[in-house]
């Protein structure tokens, strides 16, 4: 019996553990699922298949994990940029959530996300803000994978006027949407930070996850400012603080990770906690270096991560990538350090095991989703090519990516999104623009439409 | 009387000093040059023209300026990568330069180099290495705006067998073409290092340059060995080294300084010598990080360079700009430090400047030559837009980049390269690449060719 669709003529690398770049490489799917991978000398040799498609030796690969994302923050990309972080936050940030965040900020910064994810090759996405449903809804629309959490934070929030109503508002939100029938969305919880929840809600929180066996998100040491007020409340850094709470362990992911101690990373690894490392974030913000190579030393799994837009500026999973494997090295003095692959592999396999996903998606093998992506070689600044690992990490681009697969559908092909309709979704997103700055939308686009 | 072509309808960024956006703006181009910009609220009140073309709300701003490259090696990108640096020296690049090298791998390599840049925005670039004049060639027949210098290191060199030469083929290089016809090409002299070059060779060398009023590129304390082996030898510093050797001067380009004391940065500021700044390649092999913000504080003009593809992997400068942005904000734990308009200047009038040309390009003004690109601003990542700056330095990719027009003229209209034949190119490169690597010839795309 045939197959429903074979990808062939691929140079295919599957990121399985050990595995090397196939030429002539091809996928073989069914349903939603690969049900094959392999590599064949000529069409003769290839499996029966009801549909064909030809890569025309373009590369496939597993879809990109971007472990941390705020997505709906799109809608304040480049709001504000170059300043104090206590600035950013209290005069642009906090005051901009609290006047505009509501479900259709979240929902249409959202699918703005997932349009410029797809356009990257980010097949799954683990989002946390408020109103998180309106991002859930989002993501199922455009077709994404998306671990979704609500944020927890002990004041007013938005969606949350009274702090103390948030693990009620939490439950509600893991309640009403666990799993979706495909499976492609995960509803779970967020918690903002160590200096922002109260020992009972993290617990709480935490709880709550754990009784649904969910992944459990946080905001971990992220400044030295936080690690310093932690340490002079509990006696503790934030990483012991957290232990001390029970909140460690394989299913609790750790965002930024930047000021742990050795004695930090070895609790963090011995308790299976998982880190999401967003270095174009923790630059931007001037937060420091997250000791990623020490980290992986001592055994944590560790995936890469954007952020939100408004910390970034974008959610390319492509330069986090390149940054990744340069900003260790100059910090170690040691070029040797996070080579090509294993960045790849953080973006990927790793990413997804960061998630608990990794036996859905993450690598190319028989029995998971067909979660991948296409890219385009023959282009000047990809060529010549002497290793395709090198090329992904210290070259390639988001827009290099042509084609876009989840579980077996096509989300973009020949860079045409095809879940998501974007003129109507860059209407909206003018709509927004021109409320929260007056002005911006004539500034971003409005001369393209006189004349 | 009329201009020849009327660009209007754009989002204007002339980059000069204190400028602001301009929407509804135009430029108008009279031959090779900049007749006038400004601002029309309505196509009545734009100066005629004989052509117009309406840039439809697109972003448009000076070209791109690269103040250091090694174009040629682009044929060996992705060859060597995450190892540390004397292995990657002189187990990879010497032999490979040693045994490749010659006037067609030059020609070739820049050719490949001039079409990735173009489609990435860059206009002028000034480019070193052996068989010069191999990308003297490449670069004229693509139309980008170069200054071309000749390495010069003591000991055998492609197209210089015997060191003792040096000199000679430099004076040549220079006299063979100083100036191209229409202004375009400068042919000038690059000293690979202190450490490669004898006092003797590096003040020959500055004299020529000087007794031709041209700029003098040099490698300048890359790496920790360099100032350790310098002072070893000297006592000195490298910088304080070439200013006892009478280097330096506002015609030098220190290329990297990376390990500048203040000292250094003081006496590199006031002696008016220009710094190429070229962060991914100083990340990528470890070199460290150049006290950028400091040599501005110094007074000293600093731009932006790529540095070869072998040790970056790519000559993207919108890259360089987001990690200049970023890099030096985290390592001085100051957010406000680089500020996006700031580096976007670097990579264009400040750049300009680096290359004492000034007068010529690097801005949108009256009497410059037309060097100039259009973004396309309606893509998901670029939307919203608060802030033009920000957008340029923290969310755009090359790609953007959809016209590219160096002196009036033309080299990429909707992302079509004018001048170069990529798929002639292509065959090209694809047989230099077989040569170096048997088997990458089909490895990079021999697939695409079947089935």
């Amino acid at each position: 019996m045939g197959h429903d669709l074979l990808i062939y003529n691929a140079l295919l690398l599957t990121l399985e553990p050990e595995s090397r770049p196939w030429y002539q490489g091809y996928v073989a799917i069914q349903g939603s699922k690969i049900a094959a991978v392999g590599q064949a000398s000529g069409i003769q040799n290839l499996p029966n298949a009801t549909e064909y498609w030809n890569a025309g030796g373009s590369l496939v690969m597993p879809g990109l994990v971007n472990t941390h994302c705020h997505a709906a923050m799109t809608l304040f990309r480049g709001l504000a940029d170059d300043l104090p972080l206590e600035q950013w936050l209290h005069q642009h940030i906090f005051p901009g959530e609290s006047r505009w965040v509501d479900y259709d900020f979240v929902y249409t910064g959202a699918l703005l996300a997932a349009a410029e994810m797809i356009r990257g090759g980010v097949t799954t996405v683990a989002d946390a803000y408020f109103w998180e449903a309106g991002a859930r809804q989002a993501f199922a629309e455009a077709g994404l994978r998306a671990v979704t959490a609500q944020g927890v934070i002990d004041f007013p929030a938005p969606g949350v006027p009274d702090g103390s109503d948030n693990l009620a508002v939490a439950r509600e939100f893991i309640e009403s949407g666990r799993r979706s029938p495909d499976g492609l969305i995960t509803s779970t919880l967020f918690c903002h930070a160590p200096y922002t929840c109260s020992a009972g809600t993290l617990q709480g929180a935490k709880a709550l996850t754990r009784s649904h066996n969910l992944p459990f998100f946080i905001h971990l040491a992220e400044t030295r400012q936080e690690a310093d007020q932690i340490r002079h409340q509990t006696g503790l850094s934030p990483t012991a603080y957290l232990d001390s709470l029970g909140l460690l362990d394989e299913k609790t992911v750790a965002v930024h990770a930047v000021w742990v101690d050795e004695t930090d990373r070895q609790l963090l690894a011995r308790r299976g906690v998982k880190i999401s490392h967003c270095p174009e974030s923790n630059l931007k913000l001037a937060a420091g270096v997250a000791p990623v190579a020490e980290l992986i030393q001592e055994g944590a799994i560790v995936g890469l991560g954007t952020d939100g837009a408004a910390s970034n500026n974008n959610l390319d999973l492509w330069g986090e990538m390149s940054l990744a494997a340069k900003i260790h090295k100059v910090v170690r003095q040691d070029p040797t350090v996070l080579p090509a692959r294993q960045v790849v592999e953080m973006a990927t396999r790793q990413g997804a095991q960061v998630l608990g996903l990794e036996d859905v998606t993450g690598s190319l093998a028989p029995g998971k989703d067909a979660d991948l992506i296409v890219l385009e070689l023959r282009q000047p600044h990809l060529t010549p090519m002497y290793d395709p690992f090198s090329h992904l990490v210290y070259t390639a681009r988001a827009v290099d990516v042509q084609q876009v697969m989840v579980q077996g559908r096509w989300l973009m092909r020949h860079r045409e999104l095809l879940t998501l309709d974007w003129q109507i979704l860059r209407e909206k997103v003018r709509g927004w623009a021109g409320k929260i700055m007056p002005g911006a939308a004539g500034f971003f686009q409005g001369m393209a439409d006189q004349a």
